[in-house]
């Protein structure tokens, strides 16, 4: 199969491996941010690295990326480590690297998941217009990535002027999936994670430097749920709940198409005002 | 001065200079769990090495901490790595160790933050009576560590009957403060946000093996707010979004005596059933 034949998520993704613990691959101009690739997609690699490891056991559970420093187009090179291995769990460290100096570093937890007593305690956010009565986000003049995906803003989109009229919440709800439409999978659920623009522009309705500094996403979904969802809009959320000293977080929430929780996720993101 | 002249935390939390990036320690039996040390115990020693850090820059923006394997009463021993430093920002892997196996992994952000547009978005948990109008929980026939707090529950206790009648919600909400007080500083509230019960038993009213695999933890706290709350109590919320196949996870918050948000955290627990 040639790279054109692969969908432009897996040809981003692909690494091949270059020694124990070490694999090889590149930046993707189908995924370029204003600096660089999105963060989604090398949160994304870093957990392809794992996931494709000999000493793999189990799916992932939780994932943690930071980002000390922006990825340059072109060459970079994973170390993806298992740091303990038990019967049923696994952590991993995870190194990205570009002329040898780390870009992005990671840690991961995962685990073979058993049937338990299981209950859902958030709801889904409610009254939300279906996907396919909703305009498709804009992508002209954005950066590659927003064009590999299909996002359909119900509120707090960034399509909306920047007025500088600040704004009493920073909360965004939209629909979204890839573009095309590709059936989910973790790596995929990890990059989505990263989708929201920085709370701070929601927030003031303008724009200005930031970006994430750190993201943690914990997967609630098993393989069972991903192959419910296949490739359909998730519902998505985020908000902050502080902004002080060039610092912010940011809760998210990624909602099947059925209502059910596939992911939670906290970022730290900065900013300049 | 002696060690008996330190406060219990501080003595727990001791870790003595072993050569580049290593530090040795120990567990303490004041800081004791179920089985091993108090896992906000151990976050605290993760990050107290890197603030000893010759080459330390900043403060503690993010925290991550995973726990591969119980902690062994005894000694330990701690690597704290700077991965990169930025002109304002710094990146920090840090590993404990026993016996040359790895115990917990971590990454840390720390900033020297600045004064930009802040503001907050969450609201403080509000109709909570006072900390000196409720009794302080229990701590007879607990884990010591229980003993180095002083919590007093608003709701979602653990100090009611496991009479396994399962809660609409699991939600706790409680003051918390060191005992004896001790002004608040940043390792002391990443201990905090360590010291909520595992969701299940507030959900389930029953108890059964469970425990914190990561956590991460967002400072918001700058040296202001951290001098201003002193050694006063904490107001500290948990709850769970979801609970499937033997985990959950946790959302909480620190909030001080004033109202503003000091910290917020995310675990993954496992859980048996």
């Amino acid at each position: 199969m040639s790279s054109s034949d692969l969908h432009p998520f897996d040809d981003a993704l692909a690494l091949q491996p270059a020694g124990e613990h070490r694999f090889v691959g590149r930046t993707s101009a189908l995924f370029a941010n204003m600096v660089g690739p999105y963060g989604g997609m090398t949160a994304a690699q870093l957990l392809h690295a794992v996931l494709q490891h000999p000493a793999r056991l189990g799916d992932p559970v939780s994932l943690t990326v930071n980002f000390p420093a922006p990825v340059t187009d072109g060459a970079l090179e994973v170390e993806a480590r298992p740091l303990r291995t038990n019967r049923s769990t696994q952590h991993w460290l995870m190194l990205m690297t570009q002329a040898g100096e780390v870009v992005a570093s990671a840690t991961a937890l995962l685990a073979v998941r058993r049937p338990t007593w299981s209950a859902p305690e958030a709801q889904p956010p409610g009254g939300c217009p279906a996907f396919e009565t909703l305009p498709r986000r804009s992508t002209q003049g954005y950066p590659a990535w927003i064009s590999r995906y299909d996002m359909r803003f119900v509120s707090g989109g960034m399509s909306s002027v920047f007025d500088g009229v600040e704004q009493p919440d920073s909360l965004t709800r939209l629909w979204v999936r890839d573009e095309p439409p590709r059936p989910l999978d973790y790596v995929a659920l990890a990059a989505l994670c990263d989708c929201f623009a920085p709370r701070v522009w929601v927030r003031r309705h303008q724009r200005g430097p930031a970006g994430t500094v750190t993201m943690t996403v914990n997967f609630h979904a098993d393989a069972t749920l991903l192959a419910a969802q296949g490739d359909r809009p998730l519902l998505a959320q985020a908000r902050a709940q502080v902004f002080r000293d060039g610092y912010c977080d940011q809760l998210g929430e990624l909602w099947s198409a059925d209502g059910q929780l596939l992911a939670g996720t906290q970022q730290i993101q900065y900013f300049k005002t």
